[in-house]
């Protein structure tokens, strides 16, 4: 097992998220790293996406993950070994979010000769899509089993997410799930978020997300 | 559909959540009123286990529901519509948990003429851990598709539970879920949790968690 870069992350004490956030999307401009920031519930599936998705994008890009949690390193060495890129974890102390500030203490113990990073906030579909972690997009991952209507009951993390990823779509049936119900509803909150049904187990719709975030980085570069 | 009452609950500007909280268990106590507080990620399964708890336990208690949300009056709905019980909705504000004021804020708009209320906390494994809303008794749901390694993930919640509902028992298999290993994982986290394996949907383990709150609210009253 890999010994995994623990690094106890701190809150900002200064009540100037939006400024450090944009101070840093700045810097990583400059640097033409591109920032992810990935969001979803508990258990919705994060860490097995992600090493589906990294795996088909390290073919051509260079890739750092961030794996901030509350107190386990499992994440981190899940990525490590399932993908072989770089993984810090970042433990928040109990804090349910990470801000801008938090993002980049763990930037700073990450070498920023990447194409791309990764940050896996902790999983809380509530506190983190207030703070503006400096990511230069957002992107949640809902779950199927979490069921259809969550868009209308944590309504801004659907508003400040650009990517929308449906996880778990091999389970629809059982979970009496509806895809065009919950594009409606997303798209109620959120006209601009980019839907993507994938299935993390099986590797379903992967492909497509992947070149959705080459686009991104692109643009990005631009 | 029912006109649900809707409070706007605030937060409490004075920083003795603690002191507040047993203030409100001994009034509870005073009255007879057994509190149970309910947490879970979003989409275990909160909603769907009351409707079946309650219509269960309403034979010969006598009940009602507060449900915090942040923005949305479903799920106070659901719960009138289902069981035919007294609804409330508290509005949260944006905040991702209730504490004992806010809880107090909403105790204050029912009458406390009933045996038990439940309170449906926000759906959030992390910071509803933090705040001792007044509660007699926390339980929660762990819901099979999450995964079975969430006690690792989310410590706090599983230690500060009596009691731990694991949800959607009838997918395990899909989910390649272990109930020992997950029961292994809460008593590590806290030997006195009890745990019940539950399906709301089909409601296999409805009963033995309904007598297993009427043991609490019989030991309550005492």
């Amino acid at each position: 097992m890999q010994e995994v870069k623990v690094i106890e992350i701190k809150k900002s004490i200064f009540n100037a998220n939006e400024i450090d956030a944009d101070n840093l999307r700045k810097e990583l401009k400059e640097k033409k790293v591109f920032l992810l920031n990935l969001m979803s519930s508990p258990g919705a599936g994060k860490t097995t996406t992600l090493i589906k998705l990294i795996n088909n994008l390290k073919k051509d890009l260079k890739i750092a993950v961030m794996e901030a949690d509350i107190d386990s390193d499992v994440d981190a060495i899940k990525i490590f070994e399932g993908t072989g890129v770089k993984a810090i974890q970042l433990h928040t102390g109990g804090m349910c979010h990470l801000d801008a500030e938090m993002t980049k203490q763990g930037l700073d113990n990450l070498e920023l000769d990447v194409d791309l990073v990764i940050l896996e906030n902790v999983g809380n579909l509530v506190c983190p899509a207030e703070f503006d972690t400096g990511a230069c997009k957002n992107m949640m991952i809902l779950s199927v089993p979490e069921g259809d209507d969550k868009p209308l009951k944590y309504p801004l993390m659907f508003q400040v997410c650009d990517i929308v990823a449906i996880n778990k779509i091999d389970c629809m049936e059982m979970f009496d799930f509806d895809l065009d119900r919950v594009k409606g509803y997303i798209k109620q909150r959120n006209e601009r978020a980019e839907i993507y049904p994938i299935c993390a187990k099986d590797g379903r719709g992967i492909d497509e997300l992947a070149n959705k975030i080459r686009r991104e980085i692109k643009e990005w570069r631009k």
